[in-house]
């Protein structure tokens, strides 16, 4: 087989229907947040735009005090772990923010992973696979990273609609009482910005004996008294077996975790390949993990300042007549519906007008609902708000787009 | 289902067979490598240890241009990237050290993910399911990240004997011709230190037209004249389909990457779950690596001293009787041959000498040949290697176990 013809072929495709992606390549710039710097060729000069689509979302990658301790931590463990957690990679600072995000959760215990993506992918793989003879059900718009560990695992599974605790029930009450289940969801949808039925879907787990697992991506640090996320903000924290976040987002580092109860934990870190088989997080990560967190627990002006930028920016657009997408939460999509459009809309807001939204086509969202998605921080300013608001405006005219009814 | 007491049971399973894990609560100190303070319980006093088992092979997580290197790219950019690689994630830093790590290689383009776990489980996933009707060989020793890759495609493999091109020549010859396949293998296998015939291997695979995939992971920064791995060494860098490496080991940090062709490249950044749906390295640690690469490129002293420290450490056991195992490389491991006399020895050698090197018992390696794994660096010197000795001949002494004839 000629293999590199056939991965041009595929290529090929993915031009053809306009979802070829090319990566903005971006210099951030720590203190000027949500500004930075653009290259449209590796070697070209590069210019100052406005990011409108990060998920460093209350802008922490650039606090002062965060930046400090991954100085100090730098400084005084230097660069790497040096191994995986079993194998001389795990350092004190891994031991406390474990127990800090449990602490958190108002859990028992906490697991680190490299990433939010392993930490669901491993940590739902081994369940599913370990629990005998186990049934998962799966909100039908959870995330890649969700779907894989379920897939992995090989077991029986189901879909639910999403956001729809009647239909889990139907596919809950058709099974055998006797297998062990778990059902699966996420708080905040990160396409659409819209939020879970939590109670109602923990209620009927519930009465089916079932596992909950809910992954809070992109609800940790912005949601909840203390910003442990969308379960703490409606008291549901101790209904969840699971509990799932990253530090790649509201945190402005990397790495994820779960939070769950002792023998829950211990049970994953012994026995998920993707825990126990990888270099573990270097301390520097860790311990700006650790000040962020510190920081995101009496964040509650700076989480009200992101709501408020949030419904600024939705106001303004859905004045000037954009199809803004409906979201309860922090997320402002603008609906294009093609990729072809949606790319172009790009593309043209970043070289004549500075501003960077990347297109969002499929797989990550369904095919013709293709979108721009805003991601407003509290330093995102008035001035910026309607400079984006008349640039999308003009992008709408120009490709002829309709407007909102 | 009683899901705490199902957890606890299977912990429970682990204790008796002697094989549960407990991490070592460690702290590193940069500039100290290899020493490191250790914690018995995380609300004990520190005591100051010996590290014997650590991945950071040539003690670079503590060298000064790149902790310097990583601080600039703190100040200057912050701390994470933002974002997946797609939305607002990549930086000029990924792009920069992405070019970089392909002319190491030799190869066109190269492509970073999280870890090098995540590079092999996307990369072999991902190329197995998407070649039409694919058929996988793998080296009945491949690491469980890429065995993960493999199962999860779902197709269709076969396990060769380890090492053994005639075996694979066997399988390969016994299938279909037309049908698209893929043989993975690694350099220097991690825990017995050997080093596949990889001009053979090859051999073989170009015979048959096979895709070949080579995991370095334990010999990029530390073989071959610029450090580029085994494959170097041999001068068979441009007869590898894909070289895939990380940079949680020699570089001293995190992440993984995969070289090769600008297609085969791009076919990969455009397809794999594991690196679309996942946020991008911070740039701290692609910095990082960027200074790392460029100290090993020229790291020939570092490199003869590392196989030195190694061919040391192995003659001094040796002498003093103890079960060394047979390795071509700079892992020295030591032979115990049950997991609960493997930990007592452990626990012996850290609460007694000082010196801590981690018991690896099933499933890292196969039951029966449980063993203390050595990771000799340059920064050991001559008093840790007697130390070292002496106390393994006590520990041999008090658990009555065989001396090597
Ligand atoms: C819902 C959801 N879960 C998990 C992840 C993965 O987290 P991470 O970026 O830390 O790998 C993402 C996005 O990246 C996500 O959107
Ligand atoms: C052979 C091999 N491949 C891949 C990996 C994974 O690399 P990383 O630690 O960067 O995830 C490891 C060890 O961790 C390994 O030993």
């Amino acid at each position: 087989m000629d293999f590199e013809q056939f991965f041009r072929d595929r290529l090929g495709d993915l031009r053809a229907e306009g979802r070829y992606r090319v990566f903005a390549d971006l210099e951030r710039q720590a203190g000027r947040f949500p500004r930075a710097r653009w290259r449209e060729r590796p070697d070209a000069e590069a210019r100052e735009i406005t990011v409108w689509c990060s998920n460093d979302y209350l802008g922490l990658g650039q606090h002062p005090a965060i930046l400090r301790a991954m100085q100090d931590a730098l400084l005084h463990y230097g660069a790497g772990a040096g191994g995986t957690r079993n194998i001389s990679g795990t350092t004190h600072e891994h031991v406390l923010l474990e127990r800090a995000l449990a602490d958190w959760h108002g859990k028992e215990a906490a697991l680190l992973f490299t990433s939010g993506f392993i930490s669901n992918e491993a940590t739902l793989g081994t369940l599913a696979r370990q629990l005998p003879n186990a049934i998962v059900y799966s909100d039908a718009q959870n995330h890649a990273s969700m779907i894989a560990g379920i897939r992995h695992s090989r077991v029986e599974y189901h879909i639910f609609r999403h956001n729809d605790a009647g239909h889990l029930r139907e596919l809950l009450a058709s099974h055998d009482p006797a297998r062990p289940k778990i059902v699966a969801f996420e708080s905040v949808y990160s396409m659409d910005g819209d939020i879970a039925p939590i109670a109602e879907i923990c209620d009927v787990a519930e009465e089916f004996g079932a596992l909950t697992y809910l992954d809070e991506v992109h609800a940790v640090g912005m949601y909840g008294k203390q910003g442990a996320g969308i379960a703490e903000r409606d008291g549901l924290s101790h209904r969840l077996t699971i509990i799932e976040g990253t530090m790649g987002k509201a945190f402005g580092l990397m790495g994820g975790y779960i939070a769950g109860s002792a023998a829950m934990v211990d049970f994953i870190r012994s026995f998920a390949p993707g825990f126990i088989f990888t270099t573990a997080l270097p301390p520097v990560l860790v311990a700006g993990a650790r000040a962020s967190l510190e920081i995101l627990r009496g964040a509650s002006d700076l989480r009200r300042q992101h709501q408020a930028r949030a419904q600024q920016l939705r106001q303004s657009l859905l004045a000037a007549g954009l199809p803004v997408m409906l979201s309860e939460s922090h997320i402002v999509p603008v609906r294009v519906g093609n990729p072809v459009a949606c790319k172009a809309i790009s593309d043209r807001l970043l070289r004549q007008h500075d501003i960077y939204v990347q297109p969002i086509n499929y797989p990550t969202v369904p095919r013709g609902t293709e979108r721009l998605r805003f991601t407003p921080s509290p330093d995102h300013d008035d001035r910026m708000i309607s400079t984006a608001t008349e640039a999308l405006r003009a992008c709408w005219r120009e490709h002829a787009l309709p407007l909102a009814s």
